[in-house]
């Protein structure tokens, strides 16, 4: 991988939303510890490193139940990443027929799913607006539900305007009715504290690898006891247990684990989870609202465009009147050797909000090509946020010269 | 991880038809060195280390793509384990009303989708039996072939007797029918050679992490022209491409690769494919054989009951006449260190085959734990197979007096 010598020491990421970097060193130590000195799969012998492996496993499980408050460490399922626990949350409690309320601001590993049942007559499908924060209305969210409703799909907070929802207000409609509510954490697992039970989710996803510190290879499923009820395995294979049947089991964890789980990542992930516990919440807390200050410090009144902020998420989507967006970020990184992302963040609905406000801005919405998005972390410093300020500064007076 | 250090150096790991242990030493560097240095998401970004990752997976797919030689990498998408590859290709073809043929010593990854979709009323499911040695009938499996038959499902090796099928006369049927052949390469991807064209295979599922020498985490799905023009995505997600639109891309690999993928495992499976390349296919093959050839002169003829044992693959599944296999194998681990799998190793049906012979020697099936299996690598030496033979011999000697 020789290609990595053209990353420089002083490369600024601020790509948080896709993945975080660096992980904490504990992380890449439990990793690279675990796949030298174990190496075992988990769940599938006895013998004592396929036993360390087990412990690994309910270790990290205990950790993320501590995390989101779930009442026992078997609500928690592993995934390989957000992705696939929110299809398997989507594809394993829907059923034809039923009715499923979802809003703009998901990100596509919820809208795609979605959408698929919905063309293939499975589901009918509701989708709620936002406002050109990136607020949804959670009100015509809950006016929306009824009898057959089986499903609300909510993000915690959006990956293209950080835009923070309240789940809780969803939650407590959704707890009174048939409907189980499904939660994307993936931009918030870490970050804000989350409550499944005070929050009245029943289906939180998220992957381990963003603010929950843990390395890409990572996700996770809380399941509430009214949702497990529900749930159907949507992957089969060997669990480890059972094995003379030709049935997954019916319990969790172990309905919705088919196949060796990735144990090397598990241990980085818990790593990384006893890091985030090790710290203290209040700074953490003021950590986090402090990059969102100055990320509005310098982005909230820009003259060459707009920008759409998150108030409790370090999460800026920039929006250029002129320029494109991926040309800026190509040059912030071969020039300023700066790592933003630029285009659609794998969103496809939430842009109509975006352009609408464009279209106030500048009478015309011209060539759109998605925002560019500069997301900061819990590695994230406030003087990387300056510079990366004057970086975008000195590329659009030259850019429109 | 303070428990790792309970495990012995001295260890004799013969677990390797779980997963394989150690892996290359270029394995564990490749993957802390992406881990640490480039840490970013792949196509999500267009940033240097975005784009290392793009070329760390292009790379480990044109590996692939040469390892079991297909016409192009794009026939090669990653998963996270052989499991879920499995699982993509049988939900992905199969449709309502079609007929399937799979065999008795499938896995439960590829027996328990199977059996979901029969129990539904999805498919109809003929399973073909084997011999005592675990050698599928494939004339009965021809046989079985109609014009509805959409899928025909063999494993390369099983991972309980090592017996290996011939794919390839299975293929040749399979390829003048209208359905498709489904492998599990799960025990022979990089023990013994596959080539899915000459093969005739439209569907060949493994995992990364056990003979291809990959980390936990990694696995693979090579899908034919013949196939593609079937498969349908059956994860739904952001692919980093054509984010606008609310459904997947229609070619492959994206089709199958919603969600971020495990580019640091990805990055170690890559290694580990160089290291395979690296070494003289020859020796690789003779140390192979030298390794089963040491397993049957051990135990092809046991007086504490019988064994199982692969000719190609160093697998040996021991059934003991009057001894708790699962209490075997614990006390190899406590008195000895030595690492092996005890029980039914998640493959349902293929015991049956195993009960028998049992009863044709015993007269009495007698109460049945499963196999006390033990499976070498390509870390394993031939000194390791003698010292479990001698410690099987003394711990039966302890047990039966």
């Amino acid at each position: 991988m020789g290609a990595s010598e053209v990353i420089e020491k002083s490369r600024i990421y601020l790509d948080h939303a896709a993945t975080s970097w660096p992980k904490p060193e504990a992380v890449y130590v439990a990793m690279d510890r675990y796949a030298r000195e174990i190496g075992a799969a988990a769940g599938r012998g006895d013998y004592r490193a396929a036993n360390v492996a087990s412990e690994v496993v309910s270790s990290c499980r205990r950790s993320l139940m501590r995390l989101v408050n779930a009442l026992t460490a078997d609500q928690i399922a592993f995934f390989s990443n957000g992705t696939a626990a929110l299809n398997a949350a989507i594809f394993g409690v829907v059923r034809p027929g039923d009715h499923v309320v979802a809003s703009v601001i998901e990100h596509n590993s919820v809208l795609r799913p979605l959408e698929e049942l919905r063309a293939r007559g499975v589901i009918q499908l509701d989708i709620v607006g936002c406002d050109r924060s990136g607020r949804v209305d959670v009100e015509q969210m809950i006016d929306r539900i009824r009898d057959e409703t089986a499903l609300v799909a909510l993000a915690h907070g959006s990956n293209v305007t950080g835009a923070v929802q309240n789940v809780a207000f969803v939650g407590e409609c959704v707890r009174r009715s048939n409907a189980l509510l499904l939660c994307d954490a993936a931009q918030t697992l870490g970050y804000l504290p989350i409550d499944v039970r005070q929050m009245n989710v029943d289906l939180l996803a998220a992957p381990g690898h963003k603010g929950a510190c843990g390395p890409l290879g990572t996700g996770m499923l809380y399941v509430s006891s009214k949702a497990s009820a529900r749930l159907r395995p949507t992957c089969f294979g060997g669990t480890g247990s059972i094995s003379e049947s030709l049935q997954m089991p019916t319990r969790m964890p172990e309905m919705l684990e088919a196949g060796n789980l990735n144990i090397p990542a598990i241990a980085g992930w818990n790593a990384g989870l006893g890091y985030l516990q090790s710290r203290d919440p209040v700074q953490t807390t003021q950590a986090r609202l402090e990059l969102c200050k100055q990320l509005a410090a310098h982005f909230n009144s820009v003259d060459y465009g707009f920008a759409i902020l998150g108030n409790e998420l370090p999460i800026a989507s920039i929006v250029f009147d002129k320029i494109d967006s991926g040309l800026v970020g190509s040059l912030l990184n071969s020039e300023h050797a700066i790592d933003v992302r630029c285009g659609m963040h794998c969103a496809a609905m939430v842009h109509d909000s975006i352009r609408l406000t464009r279209l106030d801005r500048t009478g015309t919405q011209g060539e759109y090509s998605g925002t560019l998005r500069l997301s900061a972390g819990h590695a994230t410093s406030l003087v990387e946020i300056d510079q990366a300020a004057s970086a975008i500064d000195d590329l659009v007076s030259e850019l429109t010269q």
